[in-house]
């Protein structure tokens, strides 16, 4: 049996997200499936992050044990024929026979689409955040530096987060905007469940008035759920690459 | 009655295009049952092009007659509560009663988005025209000259095309990158049936490099649909807005 790593990319619309589940069509089902096809042995497969219903991928990395005699360069194209359209695997390597693809990345980047328009582009209604109220880049590019650098981030996830440990290193917090559309770029060494999109949340609050960027600082310290803003719909996350 | 005309998006992925048929959905069978629910009477509309199966629009125009006590402003967001998620309204005006959206038009302005990638991402799979092969934009850019200005583009439409007058005025047909993606944008004061995805299809081939850009000039000349390129998927195509 050898290691190995595939990226892949997937539109996460019609998914409950990347864990399988009973019942639900998963990302990682889909995935399991097709590589059983192909290699002709049960493969049980590991991703850095688990993604959420609705969520997308740009370059999730999945580890997963194979013997086989294909060579690995052919292993995208081979998999891409039998998996359904909206999974697409860009790349497979070997790796060391413990690595884990999620231990052992150093950061994860993501991206959040918002568009801010009177009312939702059809063709993208399963990939951003549509915004109504007219958003105040500069307050929200002046509230994002707070979540930059190392804090407890116990304030910013979800009741159903399972992790005692909630202390993370947010790299960097990009905002740019290209007419409609605001994209947020996020880079840390990990992130709680739902993490980042009650950071988006709160940051479209800053973005419409309803709170002042300063007002971050005390909202993270606070520690309380409360106090941030909601959760960010699915749609608008996409995962876009982990470094090693 | 009066004649209002309504500025519509869509996402064609699911519809057989925008005009009614039996048996199949589409945009206007769609659009006609929701004014027909919203203003208590038969509602006929008529739109500036007919999209194909897949074509995607951002700013199509439609006319319609109509009878109701709702204020024109409020007809977008009325429609929008009863439409399918991929149709939207956005806008509503009243117009002169002899209004016709496709011959009073003074040019349609059309975007066409190619990805030039390895692999599918997949959550454009349903909005872009994938070329794998690498792509010279110059020389596109180049071949996207010959376009411009009024030709007889009998050479450029599909046998299914019905109208004798075959010349067509391009206005611009502008092409940029950003990253992978290469994006089109067509403006004319009318296109024939396929015209616009035979014109993308042959810079497609001068692109990567099977034609020279200076015989599209020859191609255009002969009005024989043999010598131009392939009709180029559907699903890059958007119909974007119309001038009058």
């Amino acid at each position: 049996m050898e290691k190995i790593r595939l990226t892949i990319s997937y539109d996460g619309t019609n998914y409950h997200g990347w864990q399988k589940q009973d019942n639900v069509p998963s990302i990682q089902e889909e995935l399991e499936k097709a590589c059983h096809q192909l290699f002709g042995h049960k493969v049980t497969t590991r991703a850095a992050g688990r993604t959420d219903t609705g969520v997308h991928a740009l370059g999730q990395s999945v580890a997963l044990k194979v013997n086989t005699p294909i060579p690995i360069s052919k292993i995208p194209s081979t998999l891409n024929n039998i998996l359904p359209e909206d999974i697409v695997v860009t790349a497979a390597q070997k790796v060391a026979k413990d690595f884990h693809p999620q231990y052992w990345a150093k950061s994860k980047t993501y991206e959040y689409r918002v568009i801010n328009a009177q009312y939702v582009i059809p063709q993208m209604r399963n990939y951003a955040y549509f915004v109504y109220q007219p958003i105040d880049i500069e307050a929200m590019k002046e509230g994002a530096k707070y979540f930059v650098g190392t804090h407890d981030f116990a304030g910013f996830c979800s009741a159903k987060n399972t992790k005692t440990m909630t202390t993370r290193t947010i790299h960097c917090l990009k905002i740019r905007q290209e007419e409609a559309t605001i994209l947020f770029t996020i880079c840390g060494d990990g992130f709680l469940y739902n993490m980042i999109r009650i950071i988006i949340g709160t940051l479209i609050q800053v973005g419409i008035g309803e709170r002042e960027p300063s007002e971050i600082r005390g909202i993270i310290l606070s520690k309380n759920r409360l106090k941030a803003g909601i959760t960010a719909p699915a749609c608008g996350l996409t995962m876009c690459r982990v470094e090693y």
